[in-house]
């Protein structure tokens, strides 16, 4: 465990090899993941293959996507294959999924019956359900085996099993019947059997098609570090880790962040600047549609400015003001949704809540700019029209921010995905159109 | 587990009590906690007063804070002792740490020597730090112990317990000597020592004192279910559990969220609308300082605005598209500290990337709007004015949005409470400028 990340670099240069692969061994796999962040692809791959295939395998999972895909395409297919053949069955299926047809094949031709059979029934999932998430390793018995009995089987498959938490009992078709913690298994006596262990508590059980993000929430909910996956017969299939979980409600969190700033979670696996660019570009593209339009409004006003150059001079404020409480209403509905904290039966309380937050600041900044317009002007009346349509912007745009997201959820789509750049440009057109209105008619 | 939320109205509103305590009574107290949410206070009080003492603290404790403060102090005094009694450590003293000076030494003197001394050794750690977050419950004993003696003195503690995943083993001064995962020993063999079974490798231990967010970061990075709590001298305190850790990782996603949106986590605890808009107005100050700027502009170049008020048609789209650049760069890099992808030795990486992707979005907008703006209005010289003026202010404002959060990490500044209303405003204000500037000359 180190503090600051180990710097490969000098060693690589001065060719001393045998001096890196040493202090390498005695890594932690995530410790030498980050230490090889910095490093260019070539010298990723031949710092790889310095490492003993066991930690070459860890460390190729630990290594961001973006980096892991070329290390994949860069290793010796032999070496590949040996790691892929080492990891548990879900990060194998990650690895061997991101590899084009071609390379599949191959490697899982070469990586033994029982383990590929494993990878490609894994591979059939959707990549952001349960399946996607789960493993195959885990230990299922029957509720008449005894204590004993189980852990002779654990320790015989220890070495693939890799940590437990708990263990399953299912019927003879099976199906789940019941989770004893490896708790309650440690205090448990040799003799007794495992139905007489199950508790009455359940545990969490995740249907195999669940969507990752659902399944996040429950875990979260739950207080879980491992679940059972069961399809829709409650047979067994395989077993999420709590880790899997942080990573998953990583992603997600991800996906809000780009998707709230107009560009995609793409970008986190994209290294080139003209394809992240082409990324963020299409969502600009509403900014550029609601900048024709303003441009329109205020050609259409051109002449009530151009009599009133004062009011122009504020055009900036008012968008800006009025576009910022708009971002704070649509970020904060955005979180809540994700959260979970404007949940079923509370939609129309955290609407309602935006409005009234929004009414307190229409009022405080609409009474501020008219005192200010008023008085930097010396013009009572085109304070009056700023603070007015600052206030009316206000109120339209923190109304707009809520219920975009609350109605892209409604109509099943991503409410991040919506919010950021349809909300920004909504709100310029909307601002502009109240304050050209309400500024030619008052000034 | 029930997938939409139980209505607990219909019988309150009845006054079936008896039949909503034998409801509540199978259910699981996130579940309870859920369907209690979008009840008033009252009935929340009246309800958690029909589950018996240990469900009731496991509800209080799954509770949002801001309803939990409130039933807290809508409860009888000696049922809320009670319901503390019950609690694992560090939920007790997450209770009572909440609670008025006088009511916790009243809850404190109640519950008994043994655990009012360990909640005020907790109070004792700063919340956000790994000393908040651990609890005091875990099972330390010494390299001669037997596997059987340790299993005996677990089956003797083990209702305290709670769940385990590994147990410590430590010297004569409790200093911390290796770590053996529940597999590990369950497979042992009674005779054995607990010092044969300390595996090499180190697992994760964290310092008492360190912030909640680096330990969040190592939970991750490490894949560990708890770690060990260490003070300087290496003695052992406590142990985390990792789902303490999917809440901090909750919990510093909604700082960073209310935080670039111009706001405060503390809405999340906050409850009235007021208190609410008075967590936002401050940040919107700087929009409304922002657009004082912009007006003072247009005023100085008011002259050529009005010579040319197609000039003045294309402020809003310049100034938005710009911010809209600038605001993705921020948010991106704002994420990008976050998770740590933007990590020692890769800030001028991430800021030479924003740069490069900026250019490719200021070619592409200015050229087109140079087009766009020229044909509208039959004018090229404005059209050339209007996209010069915007390419050069995408560039700044890109440049503004991804420095200044590496600003603020530099010198120890939150980056996502600096970037949200600092960038967009300092944008407003540049990209009015440029266009004022380039503009004015030009057409």
């Amino acid at each position: 465990m180190t503090s600051t990340v180990l710097n490969l670099q000098p060693l690589l240069e001065e060719g001393r090899e045998n001096e890196l692969a040493g202090l390498l061994s005695t890594l932690h796999p995530a410790d030498v993941a980050e230490a090889l962040s910095p490093l260019d692809m070539e010298d990723t791959i031949k710092v790889m293959s310095l490492l003993d295939v066991a930690q070459a395998a860890e460390v190729l999972v630990e290594l961001s996507e973006s980096s892991r895909d070329q290390v994949t395409l860069g290793l010796p297919r032999d070496k590949l294959t040996q790691m892929v053949a080492e990891m548990d069955s879900d990060d194998a299926a990650d690895i061997v999924g991101d590899l084009s047809e071609a390379a599949a094949e191959e490697v899982l031709k070469a990586i033994g019956d029982e383990e590929s059979e494993e990878v490609r029934r894994l591979l059939m999932y959707d990549e952001e359900t349960a399946g996607g998430l789960m493993q195959l390793e885990l230990v299922a018995a029957s509720g008449q085996d005894t204590v004993a009995k189980v852990i002779n089987d654990i320790r015989a498959a220890s070495e693939d099993l890799g940590d437990l938490t708990s263990i399953y009992v299912v019927d003879q078709a099976r199906a789940l019947q019941g989770e004893i913690s490896l708790k309650d298994l440690l205090l448990a006596y040799p003799h007794e059997t495992l139905s007489q262990l199950i508790q009455k508590a359940p545990g969490l059980v995740v249907r195999v098609d669940e969507d990752q993000k659902a399944v996040a929430q429950k875990f979260r909910k739950y207080d879980v570090r491992s679940a059972p996956v069961v399809d829709s017969q409650n047979r067994l299939l395989g077993r999420i880790m709590v880790d899997d979980i942080i990573d998953v409600v990583d992603e997600e969190t991800d996906k809000d962040f780009y998707r709230l700033a107009g560009s995609s979670e793409e970008e986190v696996y994209t290294s080139g600047a003209i394809k992240r660019a082409s990324l963020r570009l299409p969502w600009l593209l509403f900014n550029l549609g609601g900048g024709l339009v303003t441009s329109f409004i205020l050609k259409y006003f051109e002449a009530s400015f151009q009599k009133t150059m004062a009011l122009v001079a504020f055009v900036p404020m008012v968008m800006s003001l009025s576009g910022a409480v708009g971002s704070q209403s649509a970020t904060i509905t955005v979180r809540g949704l994700a959260t979970g904290r404007i949940g079923q039966g509370l939609i129309f309380r955290s609407l309602g809540m935006e409005q009234k937050v929004s009414l307190v600041m229409a009022l405080v900044f609409g009474l501020a700019i008219t005192l200010i317009a008023g008085s930097l002007r010396s013009a009572p009346r085109l304070g009056l029209a700023v603070g007015l349509s600052l206030g009316a912007a206000i109120l339209v745009s923190a109304f707009l921010g809520a219920i975009t997201p609350l109605f892209f959820r409604a109509i099943n789509v991503d409410p991040a995905l919506a919010s950021g750049p349809v909300v920004t440009s909504a709100n310029d057109v909307a601002a502009l159109m109240i304050y050209a209105a309400i500024g030619s008619a008052v000034a």
